[in-house]
């Protein structure tokens, strides 16, 4: 049970609250809002492993997860109101949620054989897919094209990770750290001053 | 080619003529329709099958399948006003077909080793996610979220199996035929008396 | 670096161009537009593989395809006011696109070791689906839909090669290029007369 499994489960179980949270308008039922919830959560690293043919899925092969999801979707329902009121602390769980994924995504991507550009892909999949399936479910237009930097910020934290552990002889952990830290400072930036990338055309 | 084989075919059928039939006004041409009913069919399954990495898929290791598909949107073209004539007809088909699905795609992942909790979402997946792709492709809210207690039912129904069978000592079809009794009774139930789950928030 | 190889890039590039392209009118950043040509270029072919339980998928193993894709991204955004002056180049770009990939995935899927049949739908599947999915992420009814004879095209001709194949002696290249061409034949008339299929009801 190490630091980097509980940051796991920690991120599987916001990113089920906020996936039970965007359905709270569109009269949803509790199932409705646990499938959205189970979907966030479990949607990126499923497509990331599913994508590298690394089987069995995080999910399927620990429990643990699946009740992670369980609990964010009972704490979404309590604490709804609560958390609406917090809309800083949601974007806070969000960005911290994205940061430590990313990074994880790209070294479980680089530790099964795949080059860097592919494992930053990975990385930034792993943080924004489930989102983006969440969104293409209910038919809104993904988070991921509409957000301030949002996924960019993903890829350049992930690049930052990757550069890091092949050209320093940084720790492991230092590594992680300072790539989910870029991704964190990106956001926090973008968000604050209202951040975008450039329009295409 | 055993009872539950038949079974599986049929199901395969009937989803076809759903997935055919749930497009008719929308202006699609024949392929469409094809399509349609094909992505319906094997939807459920397939994602069943990649997400625990079970290969070959089962409509590409039998090809049967591949025509009873064909059959059913030759089907859903031939008796289309018959079928549009009888809505009821057309819940006894989908219901038989989701609740025998539910069943089979809980055995199966159960049968490769995964956590009953795990097989319990798997068979709800085999029978709800083809209509879920099929209504995401056409840009309207899978009926999953707009049906009364649909998903819910499949998955109640799967966990009453996984429970018999791992706490009595009763046949595995005489399990199957419970399990899948669960699923229709709910469902009968529900539409009957307009059940739904309580809205999420 | 035979000619197939670079016939695969070429359609990359192409693919990776018009995915980029489709969402010049929604308001998207650099990275929307980067992000949609990538999954537009990889999605038919990663949806076949993932069918199929064919690893690595290409352009994992392979990076070049990768880079095919960003220089896709960055032509549509020199050269997007050129070619929108020039919608009958891009038809034809598409239509020898969805030629190559459709008959390239079909002998694929074939070497895999499945029947004809389902290798002449994951031909179409690999040249259509990238599209499919790209246009279902950003709410737009699948071109696939909507377009004249279009997939149905891709099946034909997927069809045409795979009957050569068995029937024939045949050289495989010269299978492959009559393949493609039915496909552009079908396009082009389909194109030049407004043919489309009967309305399915």
């Amino acid at each position: 049970m190490n630091v980097q499994y509980v940051f796991e489960l920690f991120g599987t179980f916001f990113f089920a609250i906020s996936g039970a949270m965007a359905v709270q308008d569109k009269g949803q039922d509790w199932f409705g809002a646990g499938f959205m919830g189970f979907i966030t959560a479990i949607g990126g690293g499923s497509l990331r492993d599913i994508l590298l043919g690394s089987y069995p899925l995080v999910w399927i092969g620990d429990i643990h997860f699946l009740y992670a999801i369980l609990l964010g979707v009972v704490a979404a329902f309590f604490f709804h109101k609560y958390l609406l009121r917090l809309p800083r602390m949601f974007v806070i769980f969000d960005t911290l949620g994205i940061s430590f994924f990313t990074i994880l995504g790209a070294e479980k991507a680089l530790s099964l054989g795949v080059r860097p550009e592919i494992a930053a892909i990975m990385g930034m999949f792993t943080a924004v897919m489930g989102g983006v399936i969440r969104d293409t479910l209910i038919n809104e237009m993904p988070v991921l094209f509409r957000k301030e930097i949002y996924a960019t910020a993903c890829l350049i934290g992930a690049t930052c990770y990757l550069l890091l552990d092949h050209f320093t002889t940084l720790d492991r952990d230092v590594n992680l750290l300072l790539g989910a830290g870029v991704i964190i400072l990106i956001r926090v930036l973008a968000v604050k001053f209202k951040l975008s990338l450039p329009a295409f055309k």
